[in-house]
């Protein structure tokens, strides 16, 4: 994090998606990445272990985001509403750096690279194990815990995609909680006829 | 599947997940396992691709139950439900394949070699996927078949933990429905207090 190269993470995270949308992800090298972003291959190894690396660079930041959310939350009653409100940040978030046409260039990018893809489901297993860990510290029985953080994870996931295919200007917390609201009212009992 | 070679494919399995639990994953070659199975290589090698394969055998019959499931079902009312029942077909399925100490060893080797995982979650995504498109074939908008896909493997996911993690005699089954049902309750409104 040299202070001659501002924002070189950042222009580093732009540089490796535009390259791997144009060229491909296997025929783009570390080399490329960094003559884009105006930085050394150097400076690129400052920030990440790989080109793989790149478009995973969030990671850690939405893994304490859930962390803060469910630790700081006063409501212990129902841990998926915990959940809820935790992915409603990690919506927050990650809605307020990527653009939806970013994201869906790299939803494009994981479908046709099984290795990006398989670090991708990792990544959000790891979000899973996270926010289950949590609520069990809070005192919440594991098996609940990991039941409210996978429930809540497959929302999320069905939200995002939502997200990407909108073709309205509703912001991905916006889809993110309507799924949750969907998923809610299906478990209500069906409402009863009128004869 | 030569019949002077009966089951070598379930033998495999068995002496796949046998010499991986013993020696560990990385240090068991398929020639080890041909030899522990009684068959030659070139009988492995007419079965599976490599050894990883041996430990997801089952993924195209999983992809059949769920398949089957969901088109053969006369209720399009809710599309969570018949996830629900293409994942009991799921559970009564693996349950009557697998042993709860077998399943066990399987998910040690999964969380300790990250090449298993990435199968493994990439195996589950398969099945949200297949789910997602039979539901829209029979016609559930792509939204919302996405949403009972996901947020129903999520459930399941849970379930299968809490089948292993149990000490008592439930099955599969007993697990995953009782993880639908309980996520069924978590979405209630909250009961009145009485003032």
């Amino acid at each position: 994090m040299s202070r001659w190269e501002p924002n070189s993470r950042e222009r580093l995270g732009e540089a490796a998606l535009s390259l791997f949308s144009e060229r491909g992800y296997a025929a783009t090298t570390v080399e490329d990445i960094a003559a884009r972003a105006g930085v050394t291959e150097r400076t690129f190894f400052r920030h990440f272990g790989d080109k793989r690396e790149v478009l995973f660079a969030g990671t850690e930041a939405l893994l304490e985001i859930v962390t803060a959310a469910i630790t700081n939350s006063d409501d212990v009653a129902v841990p998926f509403d915990d959940v809820a409100r935790a992915l409603d940040d990690v919506a927050a978030f990650i809605g307020s750096r990527r653009t939806r046409a970013e994201g869906r260039v790299r939803r494009g990018l994981l479908l046709q690279n099984p290795e990006l893809l398989e670090r991708e489901l990792i990544k959000l297993a790891t979000m899973v194990t996270t926010m289950a860990a949590c609520l069990t510290t809070r005192g919440t029985s594991q098996a609940t815990a990991i039941l409210a953080a996978e429930a809540g994870m497959g929302v999320f996931k069905a939200g995002f995609d939502r997200w990407l295919d909108a073709d309205t200007d509703d912001t991905l917390p916006d889809h993110v909680r309507a799924a949750f609201a969907e998923l809610g009212r299906w478990s209500q009992p069906a409402p009863r006829l009128r004869r």
